[in-house]
């Protein structure tokens, strides 16, 4: 497989598509509700999911797609290259706030990523990688992570996590938040991921997110030496709604074990 | 008073100052630990101040001067002129990301605030205001703020206000986290009020800020209709730390009355 071939084509269809993205800013939102009411979804959503949907099928017929609008395949496995897509990332930060949102993309070859892209568009700042072959922000390489103390970390957090919820006991959480050295949260799971490689947070911790969301920035993650696993630290199966915890290497497994009971809950 | 005149010197020298701290971040950040170990302080906080200081009293030596390193006068009124200055406002995130940080910068009049301006370093964005002129970012003039529903609003609320602390009875707080469409948290007062100027995020609360946080954003938001006070809906002071509530008008009468009680806790 020529994973070089398939990432510059990757890396050239995420420049367009945060281009027609920005272009777009100028025209009205043609905003729907969703299920959910906090799950806004605009035209352009749909318009860059078709738009990778078009471009990967006339290049890669034997590809499957999944992505967030639901345009693509219904997936049962990840069995051969699957693309895995978040057209917007941080929809609600795209509708209210025109930043803070991301294109990810990630390429995974019978369950295991091989590319990631996380793309923050309005500031023009590609987070890349190939699996093996280290992690970039724009022409940068990465330095690696390595473990750092709890009360020396920036943890990325929704408030609603540490009230009580559907999830998981916030009594587990509160404490974590307590002891870090702060709490941020920025809005677009993507984005929060590679923060977290690029160092600039610690560890990422969400309650629900679908695969689209996070296979992109877990590639990068994973590069750098960074944990990505559920909530009770099992692996990601990319497939099904799943919780989120990812962080430097040491800090997660401190996360888990004190702070999450090893997942015993 | 020629507030034209001072208003041109203070976006001269915040401009200054911002491409100062962009060179900076080549050079090592030497970083001390002040009484509390979340409120790291970096050479480049004292000499930003410094900078300011010294321009100010060389063409306004009658003006008054408080910063948040205390370079500046120990004032116990704002009688006359004081500027307010927050030279790096989100030092965490200074320190840990080399974005999400501001320079604030106030210019009040016995207590009555004239000139704000925010600048978003990193971004280049300038967002500033002289009471009765506009509001602005950069060159584009910022329309004035309206009423919005909370579950249609995002909150910029950090998660630890929802966790049990000294300042507040946090179950207050729960119901608005929960009702509201989102909540954000990004780590600088100034950043976080200019967004509710620019309409990006609709509301801001946090427990406990000093007036150099608050008073260069502060006139931004007022400028466009939006209202700040503490959470018991009293005018800050602007010479003590306090706590903050600003939002779209409407909205924050909606805050202060249906969830903070009026103030009455």
């Amino acid at each position: 497989m020529n994973w070089e071939l398939i990432y510059s084509h990757a890396v050239q269809w995420v420049k367009e598509a945060g281009e027609n993205i920005r272009l777009s800013f100028d025209k009205t939102l043609n905003i729907q509700t969703k299920s959910n009411r906090n799950d806004l979804v605009t035209n352009i959503d749909k318009e860059t999911e078709q738009f990778f949907i078009d471009k990967i099928r006339a290049v890669y017929p034997e590809h499957k797609i999944m992505g967030e609008e639901g345009l693509g395949d219904q997936l049962e496995n990840l069995d051969g290259i699957v693309w895995l897509i978040d057209p917007i990332d941080g929809t609600m930060n795209f509708v209210h706030q025109q930043r803070n949102f991301a294109i990810s993309l990630g390429v995974y070859e019978n369950g295991v990523g091989k590319i990631g892209l996380v793309y923050d568009v309005v500031h023009d700042e590609l987070y890349h990688a190939i699996k093996g072959h280290g992690a970039f922000l724009n022409d940068k390489k990465i330095p690696a992570l390595h473990n750092r103390e709890v009360k020396d970390s920036i943890i990325a957090l929704n408030a609603t996590w540490v009230m009580e919820n559907r999830s998981i006991d916030h009594h587990l959480l509160i404490p974590l938040a307590r002891d870090a050295r702060g709490t941020r949260s920025y809005g677009s799971a993507a984005l929060e991921l590679v923060y977290i490689a690029a160092g600039r947070m610690d560890a990422y911790i969400s309650l629900r997110l679908s695969p689209w969301d996070v296979a992109g920035g877990a590639v990068i993650v994973e590069e750098l030496g960074g944990i990505v696993t559920n909530l009770r630290g099992e692996k990601l199966d990319y497939l099904s709604k799943d919780s989120l915890l990812v962080a430097r290497p040491g800090l997660h497994q401190t996360i888990l074990h004190d702070y999450l009971k090893d997942g015993k809950w």
